[in-house]
């Protein structure tokens, strides 16, 4: 059997340095299906930093993890090998040399045959990410649960930060628009044209009062109409509503519960799944139970079952 | 085109002193069509203090709010002057002085031509805006959100305090109680007969069960079928739930969402709306994320967008 | 007329030293139909501490307790001698000396005649609690709302600690595994398994998928069809989604929402409740708002309500 | 032997409904020597609230005070009967009433032959304690221990707030100026005049230049040399600095450390105190430490066994 | 007389937006002699982000300021004129870009003649800050407070971050190494050779154990001994110890205290000041009394009072 | 050269799991000097809990360590191996279990031939560090800061908690009470014979009035007068005041400064050091900042320091 997390009965949870889901550390991806990583980069913040300590809190709170997953009915870690591979060492002064560490790490997790499973870091950092992956998979199917589009072209003339990640995926090929969907879209918004660039390039939009009035099992469907082939999930947890997930840099009112997003996540299982990031979570911004990262950890986890559940069969 | 926000893309949320939603301070109203208005002030609170901290909060928060209402499909800044017109310098010792600064300021905005847009401060603020007001419009329908009902007539033998202001409102003819609705009404009361002052002047009351089991759009028809003719809006925080709206005085579980909470506030659009406020927010008792401002801050732009939107016709 | 809280028209809600809804503290229990107490112990917390501090705070958020029950139409004082009988004095170091002060406490409790509804304390404390009450009572039947089956063997090679008191209820006989129901349960657990101890004795589980997706109603119904004769009622604070009770030991993310915990213990009124505790309130991990210590109060008046309206008849 | 604190190796410090000191709640004053009184009253308050607030959580910190004072040489409760007299139910809404409540409270401890050792409160509650105490004693000397001169006039023309209470206790004769010393003023002020009023009458200032410089001893010296006779001390949490006592609602930089304040109060023991106050602790804005209460308790404590001491003779 | 602060006798402390020192906000520097200036960028940061939200913090916490230095005996703003001049819009997302801009804006308040006092912002402002000061008045003398020597030569291959501001400004010759000091030093460093650069440059060290030791005194002369002519003050927080400024991106602990830092800075009165900032505080990282930001106001003020008192003569 | 931490100007101090120090994580000690280690126990805690939590948070803390030690003018890492040896999985629930599982870890750490450096847990832990230790060295000098003297029997009846190390620790023989000092003993205590146990045995005491009146000088001159022989240092980090350290389970106000810390350990270097540990930090006591957590790490690495610098000779 692989490697397993810690077992909490010999061993306090709240013990030993802090892993993700209390599973080894190791740099060496032989053998290992999932690495699960840390990209604390909080360089292309717009509003509220803090992106940058959320590996390490996301570690911290996913100690109540537990090995089996009750609604996807699986034991990730009895079919496949997941460790923690540490993070990405991203300058944090300098965005153009923290994207090309990114990249770097990821193209090398996946030529060690490891699907990422990245724990960000503002939303920025799924550039590099998508463009080590396209590079060994074609261009994308892209899953993006958000409350904003992310679809800017810019900021302050700068062409890259939390806000344009996508315009630039598109545009660099690295996505295919078709199977593009965003989902939980909400807030005030700059005008009415800041659709433009999805009607252009034919990306799918589900916004929040979709998702609420038409439900969540409607919602997976359309997920899955959408996607297909090799698929990124990029889960901003901001699309999460602020009760839910407060530690945050930009958050929405009006956003998911946390059952929903899980019961979302969940709904991936059946997609051919290369890569996923969870991003935006900022510590600071979260209260004393920090719940937010708490919730991201299973996030985290329930993308892992749902990569465990395909390899299943 | 009228005044509009700083332009996110060249000064940051962050930067420069805080004015609601990012527009200009201006004293002076002269062509204002809605003035957003601070009244800090929180001597009528029987409990947790906290609320006149509030209006500089909500301040702080409102950067985030963008121009375009995506829900309401509406630009409110293209079509109407908004400006931050400050605050109202009230006496934080003396009840009797505050009420009457209060009154004075919202005579005057309202003899400028502006519909107050109000952040308070505690709910004894509403009766002092109410009377200058029903000065100008006569007698006002009300639209209440709140978890009390706040008509008891007096607190250790003072009248004013912020649970009085609607028994004080109805008495001086300010409201007309057949176009008074309360939503959201819930929590543990004094007696059954809490409701006698509602039944003996024939005030509607839509309790949480109702908006719960009914549903938004009902609630709505609802306020819509009382209210009519001038109506004022005053939205008590502590009508959201107590995830979504922590930081407030006397917080009563079993509330509204967020998204709840804002459908109720965009269902006012077709309403004739002569001012609103949002109150008792107090940011002392909201968590680092403060998520209570930053929810009042976004109901406070759907205020201004459903006047946006009649005003449109 | 029984004693009733202080009369908040005239003392102050935030006056006096803090007790569980303002009412008299007694230790003589004579006349009394319902003791409230403290036990704050959490010497069996396997993750986060601090539920021994629960039960001050508590008391001090239960001072926005008011004495009628708007939605289930009665005034518990009024008909039943309420009263805060203070803390167990147990020991904070050793869990076997603790438990021999809680079970000797609740068994004076009920020989004198009144119903104990605990504040805990963490979730280890019930089955002192219910020792004692089966020895009055002979075999209970147990609600239990959890998101966590507490039903394991041992922790550490400790036959005590959070997650075994129902383990050994059911090995000593004190609850009727047939009249025994968790609702609530979900979160990633420890393997497939883990629910061969509900099957072997004909434990009813009610996973919060079932909850959601049944509604409440068909919840309750069960809960009524399970339960039956003289019955405890255990509410381990961390059933709720940690967006509503963040301050809690071990959260699990995705659970229920206040309004469905506070439907749901109205629920019980028609049951013959012989006891009842709330735990694993941890204070040091809630907000400034301290929202789950305000839930947990009124979840236990609640409690009260329900034990009042079925005396009520 | 009189009553005792509960003995913390068989209660719990955290245990119980808080009262000072773990001392028992008593409304019957007879026999006691000293009654420590609560006055949550902050509506004299100009910046951040709160200080109503106080009392509970100075309550809920005292659990840990310990029954002999080590540097002292005392054992306070051994030599006179201390006991928790509860609140003053002052309204929060109204000064006016709330000065009434508070003077007929402490009129009638004085009666009842008890000393009064009261935690506020703001500042403004000292003026109604020195009307009742000069009643019974005529003027008084006092030892204000504050970074601020508190003898301004007026605010927003109310004669009462937290700013002007030694103001009108000299106008109305209540203590004598010329017995009249204030400790450890510092911060920005108004003016150069600002001493005015000081200068007319004859009081005595050391401010935190003088005490940091000449020493605590010279300081103790100076303020045995100018008090005498019936003495109040009056200690302003906020003469201590923000490091030591961030929790209050008017806080200046640079002021006494916990250490030095706590060798002030020592060395009233010589006094002939008839009273002695602790304000302006806003638990709000104190860490969740709460470190400014249990400052707060400590000084309390060295109060009674400064009073202790002297009695002792 | 020029502009002065709102009356805070008939405008709360807390009313209105926030201005440094409750000041008027001016774009316009016309007959402006000190331009109070916030900096919100914090790309320069390598450990804990958030400076950026500083300069509305300290707006905030600055509104306690009163006109009067009771220590430096001055009122400045009836000499200077004073106000509060905004933010700079710096880029969040490129510091080359947010240097240029900053570099522009002390240029244009120089060019005004004004003197710029500046609230960061973390420490890698203050290069072009100086860039813009000593083309306008030639190679600076430099009074750095700091726990960190600051003289690092890059990061992560970038040249520019906090760490390097003032290796950067010696080698571009914007300040005279023989007239630099730095006051405070301590902490754990890289290694014995880490003082090189100020032993090859002639830089004077004062590091905290000299300060203790010596006294503050004796500090100041030293201060005045190295720095003459045209001086430039850089203050960073954490040169203060973590109980007096918790919020902060890098503290060490075993630094000033609040007294000592006021001190120094009151020491600076008789020098040419030709600039000044106050950099690294962060408020998510400061307790709910944000008393960092109070100290930074006051540090300020100290500033702005240092500069009257010479332009007094 | 030995094992460094990593370099922070390529791997961001707030990357990669948190370590103690950044250094490499190993559970193998083959050519180790000194073992960093946690253990993470608080069921001996009988006020506030959360000591469990102080490992994790230390490291986390210990990320702003560099690798040379300016004021004892040494690079501990160049000269000793030192690293993290995780935690010892101590029981939560059982302080019987616990006690067995430290000493098996301290034993099975000193045979390897390192020198134990300890982050507790609660000060119960340091008996059974004591008891392996004495095993290996005979009875040991022991160095104790604290503001308790920790020398009571029991508590509840219970005879281990973190009240009563040391009284077993003399009657076991494990240390030698001719060379054991307390240093910085302080508060309100239990009676005028709290010390009788330090007479009989000969213990010195320096309490805190000693220590800030003698000056740390001399009190350093005393720790060496009575330690000698193998020596164990104990930090109770109550032992600095509140303001420094509010992280803690029971605070004692008017205790050490940081800087008073500091150098009271570096005052240690003579002494032949065979272990140590620094207890009582409770992470959700203190604040956003940790800076408990920040000097605890800090005194970590002094106290490595002095170990380091006796060896260099």
């Amino acid at each position: 059997m692989p490697v397993q997390p810690r077992d909490a009965f010999s061993s306090p949870r709240f013990a030993q340095p802090a892993t993700f889901m209390r599973l080894p550390y190791r740099t060496d991806l032989t053998g290992v299906d999932i690495a699960l990583l840390g990209v604390p980069f909080d360089g292309g913040t717009s509003y509220r930093p803090g992106a940058r300590l959320a590996p390490r809190e996301i570690r911290s709170q996913s100690s109540l993890i537990r090995p089996y997953n009750y609604f996807q009915k699986i034991a990730p870690f009895d079919r496949l090998t997941v460790v923690d591979h540490g993070d990405v060492d991203a300058s944090p002064i300098s965005l153009d040399l923290a994207y090309e560490s990114i990249e770097r790490a990821i193209s090398s997790t996946v030529s060690a045959g490891a699907i990422p499973v990245v724990a960000g870091g503002d939303h920025s950092i799924s550039l590099p990410i998508l463009r080590a992956l396209a590079r060994a998979h074609g261009p994308l199917a892209l899953v993006q649960f958000d409350s904003h589009i992310d679809t800017w072209e810019q900021d302050f003339g700068s062409p890259y930060f939390h806000g344009s990640p996508f315009w630039h995926a598109v545009k660099e090929h690295l996505i295919d628009p078709a199977r593009f969907i965003q989902v939980g879209i909400r807030g005030p918004m700059y005008g009415a044209d800041d659709f433009a660039f999805q009607q252009e390039h034919g990306i799918t939009v589900r916004d929040i009062g979709q998702v609420h009035d038409g439900g969540i099992a409607a919602t997976i469907a359309e997920v899955r109409r959408v996607a297909g082939g090799p698929t990124y999930v990029t889960f901003d947890i901001d699309s999460v509503d602020p009760a839910f997930a407060p530690g945050t840099g930009t958050p929405e009112v009006g956003g998911l519960t946390s059952d929903e997003a899980l019961r979302l996540v969940r709904g991936l299982a059946e997609l051919d799944l290369v890569g996923c990031d969870l991003v935006e979570v900022s510590p600071p911004f979260d209260g004393p139970g920090q719940i937010t990262s708490l919730l991201a950890a299973n996030l985290l986890f329930e993308m892992v079952c749902a990569i465990a559940k395909r390899r299943q069969g």
